[in-house]
């Protein structure tokens, strides 16, 4: 094969299964900007607060939307600003020169300075600045100025000024589910969601959770407690075979508790029932 | 309510559900930097390269995994540099100082600078670092040193040295699922993926998307083809309506094309059979 066809392939294998990097960003403790206060900067600050983030609005001097106001008087959002954006904004929380960590040298960092970047990190820069109003020029002209600082950014109906999108999520109890169609198909999307939702709702999946984390825990404290690999791999294949007796929705409705766990435990190395009914009369 | 009640109520419904902040990353054509040559380096490589990002790897010196001289083989890799990391290449694709950024003034930028920071994004600097190597302090220093030059890093195993995480992923046809239980429930997230896989498998969900595509277009070309909010609003429910007669299973195993279409579309206002078999009928 030519260096030519090869290319060609794999450039072929890509384009299969092309995509974005979907990650799950740590904003927690660090400070974000959102620029507007309409519905989508609503739904950018949603985002931001269950990531944990230090929320600053810029919200300009028209319409807020009441719900942002709401959530700034409970304390949900760090600092609210109500007039409009101004490029000084995007370093608002830099720190005086001799206090920041520009003269620091990249080739000879020490413990000292990963305190001093730790403390620039979350005090003094924005990680993530979300900009969401209609003035096409002056939110094409953040994008640059954010890039130009090293700000990651989202322009709001600007996809090709984006470092990252928000997809469609799910969030319930401990669980995070993000769906992307990378803007091909608002319908492929719905639908997908429309799917999950059905399959976990009604169900209490930190119970389900809490259920079978209690069975592994003593699982491990009265029948398998050493740590060689061999005792893990026991361990872990008992625990998966007995989780994929029932499904989800019914280990959510058990309750096991200390008292009944060792009921199960003690069919080791055999199995509870896998009937449900009887399982559950086991427990009582 | 007093402030302090305010705060901890709101601080209660935070917690409630706190998680990450889920995105999906545009490194598309972006420079993305990949230090080690092991499993995780190479897990870190196959998200890069559904994102279609400018992969530079440096491998080290010890065993580099071999599917990943294979993908550089294949041309699916940038540029793979077989030694060890070293500060400068945080910087290896920065310009001549004249040629850069750096002395483009924030509060007057105009286009010819913003050609010149797309051109900057684009070839000169690094989104993303990956860092995927077994020596703790270097790895340290390595997210240190990104986080001075402004770079978004990943410290492999190293959760508190990481600005984002790579969650569990399901890449199928144009969808994107990412599932993220914050670290706090492995089983749960191995259990939520099962299910959803289960309800995807064996299904072309871009021949149900491309079937459900053709008949929007056909009813707004043939019977709605206004732009006003009314009519916007008729073509949507009478196609929401439509598409909920059936699975999304069911979709994809029909084939719909030019010359069937107007059979279904010719039932508007009314609609076609609601049950599966008829509607197949209809078609032939």
């Amino acid at each position: 094969m030519t260096d030519n066809q090869k290319q060609l392939e794999s450039q072929a294998k890509v384009n299969e299964k092309r995509g974005s990097l979907l990650l799950a960003w740590q904003v927690r403790d660090r400070h974000c900007l959102v620029i507007g206060s309409g519905d989508v900067a609503l739904s950018r600050i949603h985002h931001l607060i269950i990531a944990q983030a230090k929320i600053t609005v810029i919200t300009g001097t028209s319409k807020i939307h009441p719900e942002i106001t709401k959530l700034a008087d409970e304390g949900a959002i760090f600092k609210i600003i109500t007039r409009d954006y101004q490029v000084e904004d995007l370093e608002m929380y830099k720190p005086p020169k001799h206090e920041g960590v520009d003269h620091l040298k990249l080739d000879s960092l020490g413990d000292d300075d990963y305190q001093k970047i730790d403390d620039y990190i979350k005090n003094h820069r924005f990680e993530v600045v979300c900009c969401c109003i209609d003035d096409h020029d002056l939110s094409t002209k953040v994008y640059y100025q954010c890039k130009l600082v090293g700000i990651n950014a989202n322009i709001a109906d600007k996809p090709h000024l984006c470092d990252f999108y928000f997809g469609s999520m799910i969030n319930k109890d401990n669980l995070q589910i993000m769906i992307s169609t990378n803007g091909k198909s608002p319908r492929l999307l719905k639908i997908i969601k429309d799917i999950i939702n059905k399959e976990i709702k009604d169900i209490n999946l930190n119970k389900a959770i809490e259920n079978l984390n209690l069975i592994r825990y003593q699982l491990r404290a009265l029948k398998l407690p050493e740590t060689d690999v061999n005792t893990i791999e026991l361990r872990m294949n008992w625990i998966k075979t007995l989780t994929d007796f029932f499904s989800i929705k019914q280990w959510s409705e058990l309750d096991i508790t200390d008292e009944n766990v060792n009921k199960v435990i003690d069919t080791y190395p055999q199995f509870p029932p896998t009937d449900y009914s009887e399982f559950k009369q086991l427990l009582i």
